[in-house]
């Protein structure tokens, strides 16, 4: 990357920070100079001036229509994100967008018109695609080292779940949790998913079974390519973030465990005691959000494709909308009856 | 174990053998008196004499009728199992059966009520429940060290697939190879299962789908005390044999990982090589299938409950069907569906 | 092995009746036909009658004296190995002999004097060799996977310290408990020792020091190829019997882990805790036991040199002279030094 | 850490880089405004411009004299380290400094005269303390889970040889390479090292043999709280950088293994193979060279002891000074006899 980025970051919450931070002190040749969040607060402001940040501002369409800005990372509540794409698409600005760009697939698939309209770049934020280990195991499937994929197994439980109230407006675990897992699938595999099967439970929060969610899930795939698929997702795995993939092939399989604060061991007569896995996504893809900025950043200096596209964040949204009709009708779905 | 038991064997093939020579060398409360098989060779007569064993015959009725023997191991064809238990319970004899006793529920079901009729012991030859990992991982979750049990998570792949020959008399993967699993499933989740989706493909070898079956298969399950479980299956690792177990409950997981040949692991340029896990079930399973037969033994000796019950097989075999049903059908099916 | 060969054993304690049943159960192409034992039991007697052993004798010198024996297995007190392993040469026997032959070079060189006239064949019992994991380490060193060797490291920590009157007559913990390690060094090397410093403290139990032992050891080794080495002893190692190498060399490394019971980790939120080491000897050597008898007998039909021969147990015997005396001078100590 | 201070540092090679980087990135309340070359160039002058750092000069006095300065980092080389000490005490500044603070015990002694006169902070850089492996096992015997330290042991290889012209310039393996372990032992050991006995080889490259030094070297320690220890060292492990710790003691033993890339395994016919080590000290110690930097920042802040202390630094070259005398006398030396 030879020349530097002007970058606004629209949402000032959580992720917004990570990425704020990393480009702050990681990216050198990209420079953020506007944030904006609707509600602006004094702490975001004193936070942001810290990081050297010009512009503080509420509204997002004046971060949009800033002719110094070249790329806009939306970071906002996810109802906002496909208005804001197609703004930013239309105002020629480069987009990143956190998942998903939106719940429904008429939106999503408006925002992705402007964007190919506009002709600018569309990242979306699936950041697991660039963990160390994932992309690892990825990177051995595309070698052929495990030759043509036939099962791709996905473990994914969080260490605590949400509140109900959060678990009420969030989608369903389907679009709010698994569907990293779909993309990582979709990823791993190579291939998009062509039918689905799902099972829940509520075992453990009955608030979110009254919520109308379940908070363990079982989900098989079928994939384009012939493979098939599992992922389970747990909200609450009391010995912290478990996030574990494994791809069987015709040549061998490639699979990837946990990370852990150290590798340190304690044999005593009581047993031999390692360490839990990192605790939560903060913990265990700390690097994998500064690679995925890296590589939008990137993308946008050298004029490449997203290694996350508009596409896949498509048909990972069509995956978890069949899973979620499974589940309600007790049936596989076809992703060709989501539309 | 005070008293003797005399053993009587019917079928001198691989298990059989193995179950001899189990008991020659490492059972010495018990003393294998007899083998019948209805293709007895010299050669097999030779390897019995050698074993010390009086009474070589070709006729399994004759082996039944014996009042010297107390005991009668079942392990000819699957075709003639049921024949054999109703016989040698009508005879008085306690039972050890190869599984799966029969394919058809009925002759399952009439076997049964022979063996409560003549009130002898019947176990099942499900040998992975003594398999040291997955015992030890009951005995987590029996203890309550997981917690209450929402995933239970299998792998079960073979090192290689058998001839297309032998699918096509199998009974299919479910009832063939699976069936293994679904004991393995319901043991660890101390439930029955009560619904069933199943998923396949032919990615190992055409000629199996050409017999009508599939070597590559997903199946997830619904236990009656509300847990989830997944179990996938191929017929070809090539990495050798893949045996593993995951319980995932309110207080944590229990996880088994495969048996290799030795621990070493050469560490140069190219990478930290360790071992395959061991390559087949004779290598993987040696000590569970000495331990099976000393707790059948045990079992008679001391006027026990046999570890795997005639009543296991059945719910085996009812989810066996029931995925073999669901593969055909396209949709998840009720073990209630299956009679 | 096509013909048989007629065993005697001189020793019924633990390691005589290990090395008997391994025979009785395992060999078939041995035939164990007498057991003598100065300090003959009844229930010595009983124990060997029901292992189908013809003659149980109170004198050794018969027992090697008789004209049906081809090969004896010396599994008495160390004082009188030496002077068996004279006579049964003398009677023209094979003999195994258990480790160490004496614990003067004096009486090893008698020894292996009279085993030359009588050109018999000796192997001394260091069954460590014969551990899947050690063997397997020595086969990639062999093979020449890890380059030339460049360190041996050995970790070797007991369960439980034996009693101090134990200590008090076994010859230091050098000769009677690192000795293994010395020959283990000397086999993985694949070359002599040819200097020794030796550090050790009483950390275990006070006692032992009272007894003139240490109870926690450290060697320093230097071998003739020019390779160093390094071996650390405990008598007390909490969690079990820890029995590690690592041979590190120009290409590489091949180390080789304790055994554990099981494969299977419990994760909660006090951390991922797995099984400790095998207990102690019996549990992690119980199969080399039986390769090394395996070995023996095979060696002997076969007309081939011993796996271990008496040489080794000379060599090992000077190496544990030497670490005694660089301990007690506290200056290392040439090999060439001890005579 | 509340109040910012103003950071200077002298030496801008590799390891000066580091710090700059890290302390301009990571270290919110510190602030480097000063670096000092006296091999200033172009290219050392451009890099600290983008870090943001005012004042770039050649001389270091001038950087020592300067008023708005309040700490020292010296990363220059080795012969120059002491007299900036004395200098930087003499100027009121809390210093950092490389390790070794000088090769000769005179020097050293005069410098922490210096700092002790000046009452200033010291902290030396023994970056490995902060490694999160062996911060962990240290916390461990700290706590009491593995009692009363027995036996320490660290394996410490590089990836690769420095050239031999650096070799005779280093002071030799154990005050170039190991003096890291030795400092290591003590921490672990929680224990200053009484004795040392060092053995040596050149097998890794004959050009640093004919350059006066070994290039694989054991050496066995002393603790003075009765522990042993050992130590190996290899200029030269193909399969990367090889730093392992593990403290036995009386309750059971704390190990740390090496890290990796990525904690995935690819299963093919050939064998499971994971990620070797990662490469060398930087990928290794990165975060423990932020770590350490915090930690002395921290010290300076809130007028706590710095966790290593030029006393350490004067130990850990004792250490060094009695394992190259050993070598070269061939005898186990008391740390007594160097002064």
């Amino acid at each position: 990357m030879s020349q530097s980025i002007n970058i606004g970051i629209i949402g000032a919450g959580r992720i917004g920070k990570i990425h704020a931070e990393n480009i702050a002190y990681f990216m050198p040749n990209a420079k953020l100079v506007a944030i904006a969040d609707l509600n602006m607060t004094p702490a975001i402001e004193t936070w942001a001036r810290n990081l050297g940040v010009a512009k503080v501002l509420k509204d997002p369409s004046a971060l949009i229509a800033d002719k110094d800005i070249g790329a806009v990372l939306i970071c906002s509540s996810t109802d906002t994100h496909a208005d804001f794409v197609v703004k930013a698409a239309q105002a020629g600005k480069h987009i990143f967008c956190e998942k998903p760009v939106d719940l429904t697939v008429a939106k999503v698939r408006a925002a992705l018109a402007a964007v190919k309209k506009a002709n600018v770049k569309l990242q979306v934020g699936f950041n697991r695609r660039f963990d160390h280990n994932f992309k690892r195991v990825r990177e051995l499937v595309e070698s052929g080292a495990v030759g043509a994929p036939q099962i791709v197994k996905i473990t994914s439980r969080d260490p605590a779940p949400p509140p109900a109230s959060y678990v009420a407006v969030s989608g369903g675990i389907f679009l709010d949790m698994m569907i990293h897992d779909f993309d990582m699938a979709r990823y791993q595999a190579g291939s998009d998913v062509v039918e689905v099967y799902a099972t829940g439970a509520v075992l453990v929060d009955k608030a979110i079974g009254e919520a109308g969610d379940v908070d363990t899930a079982l989900v098989s795939l079928r994939f384009a390519n012939g493979a098939l698929g599992v992922i389970d997702n747990s909200r609450k795995a009391v010995y912290g973030y478990d996030q574990r993939v494994e791809v069987f092939g015709s040549k061998g399989s490639a699979s990837a465990e946990n990370d852990t604060p150290s590798t340190v061991r304690l044999s005593t007569e009581s047993g031999v005691v390692g360490d839990k896995p990192l605790y939560f996504f903060l913990e265990r893809y700390k690097e994998a959000f500064i690679s995925e900025m890296r590589a939008f950043l990137e993308a946008v200096a050298e004029g490449k494709p997203c290694p996350v596209t508009g596409e896949d964040g498509l048909q990972d949204l069509l995956v978890g909308l069949a899973a979620t009709k499974s589940l309600a009708e007790g049936r596989p779905v076809k992703i060709s009856e989501i539309s």
